[in-house]
Parts: C-alpha cells; structure tokens; sequence
C-alpha cells in the first residue's frame, strides 16, 4: 500500500543515503487531505539544509510536496510534542455533484440547517469521552480528549466544520460530522446528542463521513503553528 | 480517447436510447478543466424533463457533472449562438508546489511581478489579428478575435487571470498566459507584445502554460450566462 509516510521515508531516505523513519503529528486515512502536516525524524547526515526542501520537493510525487523544514531539538518529536491538532471538514451542500470538488468535498443533496447543526457543539465541546465516535480503539483505551473549538459555517453552496482538540481518536472527525450532519438534515435533534456522548457506544452516533472531505489543516507546537487553510476556503474573489 | 463531449454523449444516449450529438461552447483541451460549459443536443424523446438532469448526474462518473439543464428553441447551437467565452487562468506562484493545487494550478517559482503583466494588457486587449498566439490555425484561417477584458490579480500565492473574448483560436489563452507569465519574471517586457502580435507568427511569443492551469469559466448568450467562479478562488474565508 502507498501511504504518505511511505513515500516521503523513501524521498529522504533517497536523498540522505540512510534508511529514515518519520513521525507523524496527526492520523490521515486514505483519501484524507493533509495541508498542515508536521513530520519529523532524525539524521546523522551534513546535507546542505537550506537545500533540503527542494532537493525533497524534486523528489517526490506532484500529490505531496513539503512547505517547509526546520531543525529542531533532540527532545522534539512531531508527535509527542504537539499540543493541538486543527481539521477542517468540507461539505458541498446542494443538489448537483461537482466535478471538480468531487474528491475534496463530501456532496450531500439533503438542504442542511447550520444552525441546527450549530446546536449540537454544546455537546461535544470540552473534556469528555469521545468513545462512541471512535472507529477502532486506540491501544492505551483512553477515549477522553478535549474538543477546543468546533465551528460550522456556510460559504454559498459549501460548508465548512473546523474542529481543534488536543488529540483525535481513529475516525472521530468524520464521526462527528456525519452525525452533524444528520442534526442537519432534521433526521436528529440536536439534544440528541448528550445521550449519544453518554453511551459510550459507537453504535449510539452517526454514519461516518467519507475521507475525501476531510483536511488535516494544522498542528500547534509550543511556539510554532502549522495551520493553513484548505485551498478550497483559501482565496475567494 | 476518453474525452468529456464522449462520456456526456455516451450517457445521454444510455438514458434517452438514441444516439445524441453534442454540440460544445467552448473548446477544452485534456487537462483543461470547466465549470462553465455549455452544450446543447436535440432529441424527440420524451424523457420526464425535470428529471434529467439527476438521471443523468447518477450515470455520469465523478469528474464530470451537469449543473442545469433547459429547453432551448431548435434554433439554438451551444457553439455558434455563444456571444462570449470567458476563461480563468490559476498560477501558483510560490517557491514550494502545493499536493492540493498539483493539478489545478501552474505552479511558477520565479517571483512574478503582476503590474510588468499587466503592463502588457493594452497590446492585447480589443480586435486584433492572434495569429502568433495560435496553435493549430482554425479551418477558415481567421485568426482575428476581439479580446474584452483581461484581468490579472495577486491573491497571497495564487494568480488569477480572467479572459473574455467573442472566441479563442486553439491554445490562445494558454499562450497569452505563457508570454504573460515572461513579463512578469522579467524576461520580456510588456512593450515587446506590440512586436509579438504584428509578427502573426508563433515562434514570436512565449511558451504555452500547461493545461491544467485553465478553467473555462463560463460561456454568455442573449439573455444567459453560464458563469461560474473556479472552484479554487471561489470560497474564501
């Protein structure tokens, strides 16, 4: 299988003649979009580092590309060391598909109410047990995150559902949104979901959303953050 | 060849069991994408007209997708009744490529100077003969055009250039942007385009910018305009 990992490890390990290994600071299953990214690892090597991230971008596939590269200390890891991650989910709320949104935005038909929509953040912000949105469980078992931010707002026919916590568990951004998006559609009350959150039970919340509209938009680092902006809500005239 | 006027056809026969002939307003090379295509057919069907349009979006694959549909005179002809095509052009201009835009803009390195370009607009803009930006001479071998407006703007890393004219000879907007895009890294200077035009000669303009910076934007008939904001500068925060 061709994994992001995967293929930016063999552009590295290419150009730094040695095997390297990457961390990586937020979970992107197939068909997810990653625009803020964080990887690190660590080298040995006296490569030129202002010529790094060309030598990279020459590298790779025209489908992921690096922004930027920064040394960092030896008690950084992307992973470990990132205090929030930022996703942005897209939904093209109209009757008609688009062609060229087709793999970057969930198409959903049904007229969606934002503000119904909007009703149900009150149960999912904060600190709480996140387990009836989690696909598979991660192996600690620990199901408690903090939903920081979770904003929902229409731009014309597309709909935008930004969400930041500390961490997110397998499959719970999309989890959430497809459950949002049935508040939505009127198929459930917003209320609806404190019950959902309390049942501790996959079973209790919504569909699950497809991968192709959903962005990794950024990770916080104690004084660095790598947020950018899906292109799609980038650069309105 | 899978060509976009080939899957519409193929689908509309399916769906009306007859075979259908398209006719096409604006031209889209492979690569070149479109949001504001217009075609027209005719058929004695009697297909449930309100339906259509879903009926044939569930048979079309996700990259091509029809937005409305409507019953037009017999006198009507997608391609010779059009009044005015407009076209977008998308540059990135950044140093790093973006995995998102890869397909979807032209990515340029070179810092580019969009006051240089448009310096050049007023040799291009109005009737003129646009032999040297031509690829393949049309049939009738006229090759002059009325370009209306030409618009470049600087939106952070993303360039947009909006062309209107009554019609494009083969490759003209690609090759416009191509000798813009010369102007703009300080390699031509705006006043040279005058020299570019009166040669009526390809070999005296710039390189074509590749296709998949383009977007047919949209196609203007009496009474109608099928205008559409590409997808990537559409929806800004």
């Amino acid at each position: 299988v061709r994994t992001v990992a995967g293929v930016l490890e063999a552009a590295l390990s290419l150009i730094l003649k040695e095997p390297v290994k990457i961390s990586s600071a937020g979970r992107t299953d197939a068909g997810v979009h990653a625009i803020g990214q964080v990887v690190s690892f660590s080298t040995l090597r006296a490569f030129p580092f202002d010529r790094l991230c060309i030598a990279l971008n020459s590298e790779l596939p025209d489908d992921l590309s690096v922004r930027e590269i920064t040394i960092v200390g030896d008690d950084f890891s992307a992973r470990f060391s990132a205090l929030e991650r930022t996703y942005v989910y897209a939904i093209l709320n109209r009757r008609e598909p688009s062609a060229l949104l087709a793999r970057r935005a969930f198409h959903v038909w049904l007229p969606l109410d934002v503000d119904a929509m909007l009703a149900a953040a009150p149960h999912l912000l904060g600190e709480r047990d996140f387990r009836s949105f989690c696909g598979v469980l991660p192996e600690s078992g620990a199901t408690v995150r903090t939903l920081r931010r979770l904003e929902i707002t229409r731009r014309g026919d597309l709909i935008r559902i930004e969400m930041a916590a500390d961490g997110f568990l397998h499959r719970m951004v999309r989890t959430i949104v497809g459950t949002l998006v049935e508040c939505g559609s009127g198929r459930r009350t917003a209320e609806s979901l404190a019950s959902i959150v309390a049942a501790r039970d996959r079973a209790a919340s919504g569909n699950t959303a497809p991968a192709h509209g959903l962005y990794l938009a950024g990770v916080r680092y104690e004084g660095y953050d790598s947020y950018c902006e899906a292109p799609i809500f980038e650069h309105g005239r």
